[in-house]
């Protein structure tokens, strides 16, 4: 039986991949009394008193928010709120499964913005944090932006800001395999997407200068016209020597290829006009835009992908758990920018000197002590930076 | 120490009386394909393709959202949505332990009834029901009247409804106890908020014919000019003698009185006033309207109250988790009046003659069969009354 079907399969089986439980036993008089009325009062006003203490006297301290408008679920793009709750549960599962941390799915019926982060915003209270998941680009830029401004919780998008840590603790390693100082390195993103901007975004936080984005219409290039708002502020960010032209010729020379865009799109002969010892992330799902048996025969040194069946898979479920555990941890009011740059870091580090290779830049995805690992890097980050309301 | 503060400590215990856990494993990589990335994909798609199959393939099925906006909490009023979680809390508690319903608490920072609706509306796809808890009167008819229009799940705001059903599950083993046909009785109801105007529409749907509504102002007749609009309707539906006057004059040769208003506003000289064994229903919180050993000295024959140290406790508990548990079996569209009576008779019935006396007319609270027996009666009046999707 192929994974869909199996898939399919066990989801009647479990009939729901999250489950809400009980925390307290109600058998008798007493222990009504002290979960609900009357007893239940006196939380309550400690709380109107002083409302950090939602913090302590409910479930806050522990629970995100798994949010989707279900525009861009997986590779199956606008499938609405109720078919993308597979995934949302799936995420919740692994949430807990990989950190111990709660996650509740809920998704939006609207395609609207202001709507979605309205809604967002009322619902905020009950969560310590919000996940967002698979919403369409532009929107999920201006729904994660306005939602971090208006509250006091971390705001996370994972396709973009997951992806983009994940990514960055492998080339982190890939270029300790390859011998060369990240600062040094130019690196081509084909895709300028969610994920392919917050990609840009988080390798300029970790001290790489020059980077090339490649999107439908060819290289970005600070004075072109663009469709998409945001690559504006990208053209303005990467390619400081102004190149022009198509993915060919910006690989040329390049010591780095991360894809976040369609199958088979990379030619081995890219990949032989690239700098000595060439590293390829080839993300896109489920092809990649190379193989990584061509990528290799054309000499690229380190490859990776999103796929399982391959040495190196570049997968946010390394990543997400661990980041929202650790800004649960310290209260952090945010996500922010040094707490995303530790966990990349945290990451990398967790890969042990005597195992790194060429064949393993990433640390076992389903070793559940990482995302300890990433907590406590993402906490001590949230304290230093000043948005931690904690310090334990 | 007392109830209050042993359940604040119990809370500092729990740390959230809720917990969201994963119903699937995911130690390896075929565990990780089967709950998320690639397989989920079939799950998704086969519900984009047939919606309702949402019910099959997510934990919507047994799953009710517990929803405030803080208005109306316990006795304490409008403490805002952050303080009224622990009350949430609790009542997702109790579904779980009494019917094993998944149940998960929101709490929306809003008091305006558009917002609130259209919040509800827009995450409705997450949940098979929508529990209103602790919404102010009268926002909270209108409240529910919307989202029973806009929603095909069901829609039922216990303060209203879960009183009224066990508060009329009282009132016929009551009768029984008494020895008096219901269609004959007179029925003082004090307090025409949300409880007391949700309890007459309970007990004329179950043929009492005669009741007389009492607020603060004095009895309700139609024809008087009222400031909550509910009031125009129930004047209409009760009272059918145009009597005017207070609460002595309404008790006057009544057979039972509900309070669901202020403490101690029943004396003894009213309860002497009303005829042959009369009931007495004081269910103001945490004091009654009048003492069960008052009411009892002065001739009440039947004493109930909301409270646990008495007899006869009409307590929300033993109602809510069955009728949803009921709902959610047959995907019942809504709550309707069939599934209401069904689940006051079901209630009085599981009492069994044997058991049955003037101190105790419901079942025990902590009998956990009992919401099965709730739950087949409603689903099977679900069935009949034509709202339920599916009959098993």
């Amino acid at each position: 039986m192929d994974i869909m079907q199996s898939s399919l399969k066990k989801h009647y089986e479990w009939k729901g991949k999250i489950e809400v439980i009980s925390r307290c036993e109600v058998n008798d008089r007493e222990q009504l009394s002290n979960a609900y009325t009357p007893g239940v009062a006196q939380p309550c006003l400690e709380i109107e008193k002083n409302p950090d203490l939602s913090y302590d006297l409910t479930r806050r301290a522990n629970l995100v928010a798994v949010i989707t408008d279900g525009t861009a679920v997986l590779g199956l793009g606008d499938i609405g709120p109720r078919a993308s709750m597979p995934v949302m549960e799936g995420k919740c599962a692994l949430f807990k499964e990989f950190a111990g941390v709660d996650a509740f799915p809920i998704c939006v019926n609207s395609k609207d913005v202001d709507e979605i982060v309205r809604t967002i915003e009322l619902i905020s209270y009950s969560f310590g944090g919000i996940n967002l998941e698979d919403i369409s680009a532009p929107r999920c830029f201006e729904i994660e932006r306005r939602l971090k401004e208006k509250l006091d919780i971390p705001v996370f998008h994972d396709d973009q800001h997951g992806t983009a840590i994940v990514a960055s603790a492998a080339m982190l390693n890939a270029a300790k395999v390859c011998g060369k100082r990240i600062e040094d390195m130019t690196l081509v993103i084909n895709g300028a997407g969610a994920a392919g901007c917050a990609i840009a975004k988080q390798f300029l936080s970790l001290g790489i200068k020059d980077i090339i984005m490649v999107d439908i219409k060819g290289i970005i290039c600070d004075g072109d016209e663009f469709e998409n708002p945001s690559h504006y502020e990208m053209a303005k960010l990467t390619n400081k020597d102004h190149r022009r032209g198509g993915l060919t010729d910006a690989l040329k020379g390049a010591d780095a290829f991360i894809g976040v865009s369609k199958p088979n799109l990379v030619t081995q002969d890219m990949v032989r006009s690239m700098a000595d010892k060439p590293i390829i992330f080839a993300m896109a799902n489920p092809t990649p835009e190379i193989m990584p048996d061509l990528a290799k025969e054309a000499g690229a040194f380190v490859v990776g992908t999103g796929r399982s069946d391959f040495p190196n898979q570049i997968n946010n479920v390394i990543a997400f758990p661990g980041v929202f555990k650790g800004a649960l941890a310290v209260r952090a009011k945010d996500i922010n920018e040094e707490m995303k740059r530790a966990a990349a870091y945290a990451i990398a580090g967790a890969v042990s000197p005597d195992k790194l290779s060429a064949e393993y830049i990433l640390p076992d995805a389903f070793d559940k002590n990482i995302a300890n690992i990433i907590a406590e890097a993402v906490a001590d980050a949230a304290v230093k930076s000043g948005i931690a309301r904690i310090t334990k």
